[in-house]
């Protein structure tokens, strides 16, 4: 019997036992956002630290200014380094009464089309999928008694409140974490047949902008017609960042965006996303993005522009004869391919102020910088993971671009020059970040056996 | 000594009386939007009604489904019949701690430019202008003992709050109103030297709406790019209503209104109302209005459109990644001459619709559809107010019309068949609608004797 085929089979014996220790974790109400569950946060990191250390591991709980990272190291066999990160922390839970069951208590629950799930917060994020990496080690060290490569874990506690503190641990420790790969598992699958890769994660830049005219509210009646309102001024601004081919027209952009390989653009055909299976559900039917390109492109590897709030004036009930003072707005763009955060900020605060009259004034804000990721599409990782992946599924694995960031996978590039191979096992309906968070039995074993696939694959290099 | 100078000689000998009178109205704390204040404002009415009934009106508190109307009549002598509209009502006080002294202990206040001021909440709107007209029928009935013409008053009590039952009072009570002119005192002076006749009221459309686009709020690192977003379908649409050079887009907009006769456009542009003196004091120095119109016209006799307010998406601190499912708007919209208020709601809201995508929603509220009122200028009543005006301050009385609306004033032409001369006395700096609000003594005395030259010239016909 080869050692993987021996692996699998121990994962497919002791299923039982894997979820067990997963509802063990399941149980630690670490809610990383709420400074009341801040004692659940440390005693998470310390379950999951012994956890590591009870399968080899060299594991520590190091502390942060916020909540501590657990770190783990498995050295002492050949082969590439790779560093594997995750989060113990969730979400918060509210509205708790949508729950059907309380949230920390995790449990199986038998769908009407037979999947069976497990349902708790952080089931699926990331708990579970966590977990999916963990127990694929297991099964090495319980099969092989060891590893099969050189293992650094780095599980944080922050990452639902935005890992504020991980960027500057992974920066002081820069020495430790600049391995050969990063492994990370906090995606999703692109169906339930369909595993997936994610090769690409958009960047963002985020700013606000407060326009201010009059330097107070004034009333129409006696104003309108002479007075600046900063309300118009912001929509026709906001407004003109389209074209009526919905493409941006901040200028220069689109530097550093470049076309998919024709291969890759097929694959992404071939699956075939269409409005009505994509925007259906949402009450949606035609895609607001660029004409020219096909849907999944317009939410995966296409830059874009969205308001994502304004406010000004009086926005009570009934009626309010008032040009208000000022005015503001929150704008975000998200970015592919090698867009410059720093650019695309210069570029927007640009074409906003040359649009504002002088004798009226704009501030702004920055909330966001977070450079693309792209993996290469010939990178030797991702063509490993990619043939494994569809032998454990029985369906070729697609490389896909993730619309949102998770941002350390950038600092892991920028920072340590290390790519990241981004695998995970959520489904659409996983429910993350709202109640009743599930999380398919069935992803998270066949999740624990494409992991130990993976690592095989690695392993071979 | 004619009967006219015997009764400005009368109102000069009386005016310590006269401004305890007044007074003795500005004790009552008649605020009619905070029901705490439903007694005071019956007192208001009952205490305006008795005045009057010493002075040879029979006078009667009208209830209405609001705070009461007070109407007296005074009729018996031959000449035009006048209507006197006015109010008791007064706004609110808040913020309270912003007040020198207390809101309803009215004083007298030299300023540092000598000016007497008093100083009240109402001092000036309406009680203090009000009563400049009760003053001069008061010493008329003491020279003459009676008055000059048939008087019928109206002073109502819900003004400050949108006079929403004096629409129905006047209609249900048509043929006791429906005289041969109404004298409204509630606008203002040009300048402290230069007397005003309000000629223009502009009219309002408040429109209020919605665009709904996806059935919930969506994560933009999901959804962006591909599901609109109704913040930017709102300041694409909004951002239309006006093209580069400030004029209104929507078609029709500008269908009934009229240039102004030359005399009176050469009158307006005599008075040089400067950018510098109108905008600077709010930190603003350009007119934004329509850039081939003086800044006197934009903001009187052209019509505008505004933005009153926008919400939608995240507003608060920081950063959110939403494509919000709803924004809303309040739009409104100035009108003047013989603009349509319906023509005008229906043009906007096919503007709109026209332009938001099939498979998103949107949604109208209307907050008021007040037609705009313009006094003919050759009306003669104007033409001897416009007189006996400039003799009485020794300035020739401009007429102008007013950026605002004074929407019963709307009811007296529509419904009444009947014109409106409008009026007042107050000053820019009179604080109207804020602590410390004032009415120059110099104003009440001369508004006073000003009423009782017009009462003398309009009883010459």
């Amino acid at each position: 019997m080869k050692t993987l085929d021996a692996v699998l089979d121990r994962i497919d014996k002791d299923i039982d036992q894997s979820v067990e220790r997963l509802f063990a974790l399941l149980r630690i109400a670490s809610v990383s956002t709420d400074p009341a569950f801040k004692d659940q946060c440390r005693i998470a990191a310390e379950h999951v630290a012994a956890d590591l250390k009870s399968i080899g591991f060299e594991a520590t709980v190091r502390p942060t200014a916020g909540h501590p990272v657990v770190v783990g190291k498995s050295n002492g066999v050949a082969g590439p380094r790779v560093l594997f990160y995750g989060h113990y922390d969730v979400q918060p839970v509210d509205p708790l009464n949508l729950w059907k069951t309380p949230p920390f208590e995790p449990r199986i629950e038998t769908l009407p089309d037979g999947r069976k799930i497990i349902v708790a917060r952080g089931a699926c994020d990331d708990k579970g999928q966590a977990m999916t990496f963990i127990e694929a080690c297991r099964a090495f060290k319980a099969v092989t008694g060891k590893l099969p490569l050189p293992i650094t874990m780095m599980i944080e506690g922050e990452e639902e409140c935005g890992s504020k503190n991980l960027f500057g641990f992974v920066r002081d420790n820069a020495a430790e974490f600049k391995l050969d790969l990063a492994l990370v598992c906090d995606t999703a699958m692109w169906d339930q047949k369909t595993p997936a890769v994610t090769t690409s994660l958009r960047g963002l830049v985020y700013e606000d902008v407060k326009i201010t005219c009059a330097d107070r509210d004034l009333h129409s009646g006696v104003f309108g017609g002479a007075a600046q309102n900063p309300l118009r001024l912001l929509s026709q601004i906001l407004g003109e960042m389209w074209d009526d081919k919905g493409r941006v027209t901040i200028p220069g952009f689109y530097q550093g965006v470049k076309d998919l390989p024709a291969d890759i653009k097929a694959d992404l055909k071939g699956l075939d996303l269409t409005a009505e299976k994509f925007l259906g559900p949402i009450g949606l039917k035609k895609p607001a993005g660029e004409q020219d390109r096909m849907l999944i492109e317009q939410i995966t590897t296409r830059p874009t522009a969205e308001i994502n709030g304004i406010i000004g004036g009086y926005t009570g009930e009934g009626a309010k004869t008032v040009i208000p003072g000022e005015a503001s707005a929150k704008v975000s763009f998200r970015l592919v391919g090698e867009q410059n955060p720093e650019n695309i900020r210069d570029a927007f605060r640009t074409f906003v102020r040359t649009r504002v009259p002088a004798d009226c004034k704009v501030e702004f804000g920055n909330f966001g910088l977070a450079p693309p990721i792209q993996l290469s599409f010939d990178n030797p990782a991702l063509t490993k993971a990619r043939t494994v992946l569809g032998e454990e599924w029985g369906h070729k694995a697609v490389a896909v671009g993730a619309g949102g960031s998770i941002p350390i996978v950038a600092d892991f590039k920028n920072v340590l020059g290390m790519d990241s191979l981004l695998v995970g096992f959520a489904l659409d309906d996983d429910r993350v970040h709202s109640p009743n968070e599930k999380f398919d039995l069935k992803c998270y074993h066949k999740g624990i056996r494409s992991w130990a696939r993976i690592l095989d694959a690695l392993s071979a290099s």
